[in-house]
């Protein structure tokens, strides 16, 4: 169960043959009535823009921020495909529209897969009747969240509570796990009763504390979007009070969070999540910037792999954030073992750094010693196997 | 030869006993008398200063733009040492002083090696006599060249002329090829009589021109450093007509594009070298950007070493970069067979693709269709050498 969890959704995934291998590669996440509900959505801000982030935007607009449906494909991103592209993503709203007895502009779609590869038409437009005459509750969901993975080792869902309204959600999760196909996909359902505003203000909030928090190498996708729609049917959960709104927003978080979570640990190429927390910065907007530039910086993702505390690349990253940094004033950590204090080494225990550094789950903190700035991201090391996932497109 | 080309000059190099193996980590730039000429030097920009970074601009600033030589070490860069590191660069400055007679602060100190390791302060304190006794024209060049060296696989030299001035130099380059390294180091040496804000303006248009365009991972050391000393022995070269000292200049330039270039070449840990070329940039700044963005990106870098002409990520990294950008007016090529254009793929000759990736020296040239600006930079394919050199210090 996923997006099929709340009230009001059906959801089906099927092979309609973008994929060689047959694997399912068509999603639809829909209103069980067909009729449109509120929607928000977070879309990437790469300005190579792919078409079904285009034509999603667009459509969203033009609703005011509702939506009926969501038709998602895997093994194609549609990015970098011109006005065939576009053509494709309006067309497969159009199909999607008629089938479910709604207007195209409240359909939403999403792509991911390779960019620049010219669309594949004939299999998406002969897929999308099936697709729809498929949609289920129950299972749809698991079937949904299935078609839309690519290099993902297992489907990513999530199913939370906020009083009497569930969240729904899954995702397909290239953040740290494969880039080679460089995309994160989520979409979320509730049969909470929210407003469009409400929905776009409390959807980013979720994604700034969940999906923004992983990185991989730095690399944002064409593609990247989060979705949700919210059914109502389980009645004004956010409208009228602000303690039902605010544990609305509490859960939509939390179902962000899982499905960030479960991406990480599904990390292919990778053989540690890095957890890099920088604490002491001037504020919070520094100590973002110095855990980032940690965070992708290949040396340090290097060291992970070989379980070596140098710590003095850590030092050297801060040195080139663009956060306020004074060396004399900076410590690191691995683990909670602090192996240099005041901008040098001092002693510490060896033995417990390489045991910490061991595990399939490893942190290393800094501290800037300037303030009280602190932020948290999650990232993986850089290995072989990362290499050999993402030489080659076939 | 190398820095002992120009008249004037002397130079060595010896093993002082800093690396385990007894190679020569110890090396000597000196003016033949031991008396100051004019001197410039560029710095690296990262935070993190090492010791013998502050301590080397100290000087430089207090001398006004003059030194007498120049003491550098490989092993150890003598970063984030804290007191201790500065009071050993300030001593080696001290004690190559007093053997050659000049004050402290007319001797300017490098270092390269592991950042956060404690200095080695008997080594290079017991190593700096026999190092000054050492010195000599002819190949003290080259055996300071080979001092200097950390994963490098062979010294760096250059002798370029400029009338009846001559300029030499010597690197050891970490730019591309020893990231574990983490430092780029240069010294180069002229007899042109040029005054210290001339020579200062010469070496930063220099730098821009040549090492400023080498990238392998955004890291930018601790410890890179570029010094230039000038001895007047030619006679006024850059002072009394423009086209002389534009004449200098281009010899300069050279002479650090060279050593850039044998950087590039002897790329450890990588198959290829990336020339990355941009144009059509709204102007040259967003041409560097956005020529960075693509250099730096650790997907299109996999892709190289793979020998995959996936512009897809060519393309995603410049909707990311900061350049103005427009999907529909970009075009990629490989050796000059375009693969997109206008956005989106066009039919091209797939084997010559290949053949030309297949090569040792590749290029991928992004043109944005926007404006005159253009950037041009090298880089490496990120491979599991790469990785291999870089996961363990020891």
């Amino acid at each position: 169960m996923s997006v099929t969890a709340p009230a009001g959704f059906v959801a089906s995934g099927i092979a309609c043959g973008i994929k060689a291998s047959g694997a399912p590669d068509l999603a639809l996440v829909a209103t069980e009535d067909g009729r449109p509900v509120p929607a928000a959505a977070v879309f990437t801000r790469n300005r190579a823009t792919a078409a079904p982030v285009t034509v999603s935007r667009r459509h969203l607009l033009s609703t005011g921020g509702r939506a009926a449906a969501v038709v998602l494909n895997s093994g194609n991103a549609n990015a970098a495909t011109g006005q065939a592209g576009i053509d494709l993503s309006e067309r497969s709203c159009a199909l999607v529209a008629a089938e479910l007895g709604c207007a195209p502009e409240d359909v939403l779609v999403c792509s991911t897969g390779l960019i620049g590869i010219p669309p594949p038409v004939s299999a998406i437009t002969a897929g999308i009747a099936p697709l729809v005459a498929a949609r289920a509750g129950g299972d749809g969901g698991g079937r949904a969240a299935r078609a839309i993975m690519t290099t993902d080792t297992r489907p990513k869902q999530t199913v939370q509570r906020a009083g009497a309204a569930t969240i729904g959600g899954m995702a397909k999760g290239a953040a740290m796990l494969a880039p080679n196909m460089a995309t994160m996909l989520a979409v979320l359902t509730t049969d909470a009763a929210v407003a469009p505003a409400e929905l776009a203000k409390s959807l980013a909030a979720a994604v700034e504390g969940s999906f923004h928090t992983l990185t991989v190498d730095g690399c944002t996708s064409t593609n990247d979007t989060v979705i949700v729609l919210a059914s109502g049917r389980a009645g004004p959960a956010a409208s009228s009070s602000s303690s039902s709104s605010s544990a609305f927003d509490a859960a939509l978080a939390a179902a962000c969070l899982d499905l960030a979570t479960q991406m990480a640990g599904d990390a292919e190429g990778a053989t540690k999540v890095i957890r890099v927390r920088v604490t002491g910065a001037r504020d919070a907007g520094d100590a973002a910037r110095a855990a980032r530039q940690i965070a992708e910086s290949q040396l340090v993702k290097c060291s992970f792999y070989g379980e070596d505390p140098y710590w003095g690349r850590v030092v050297s990253e801060l040195g080139v954030s663009r956060a306020a940094f004074e060396l004399a004033s900076v410590s690191v950590a691995y683990g909670g073992v602090v192996v240099a204090r005041n901008g040098e080494a001092c002693a510490h225990d060896a033995a417990a750094v390489r045991a910490h550094l061991a595990q399939r789950e490893v942190e290393v903190h800094a501290d800037l010693g300037l303030g009280g700035g602190e932020a948290s991201l999650l990232t993986n090391d850089l290995t072989p196997a990362y290499i050999d996932e993402n030489m080659r497109t076939s």
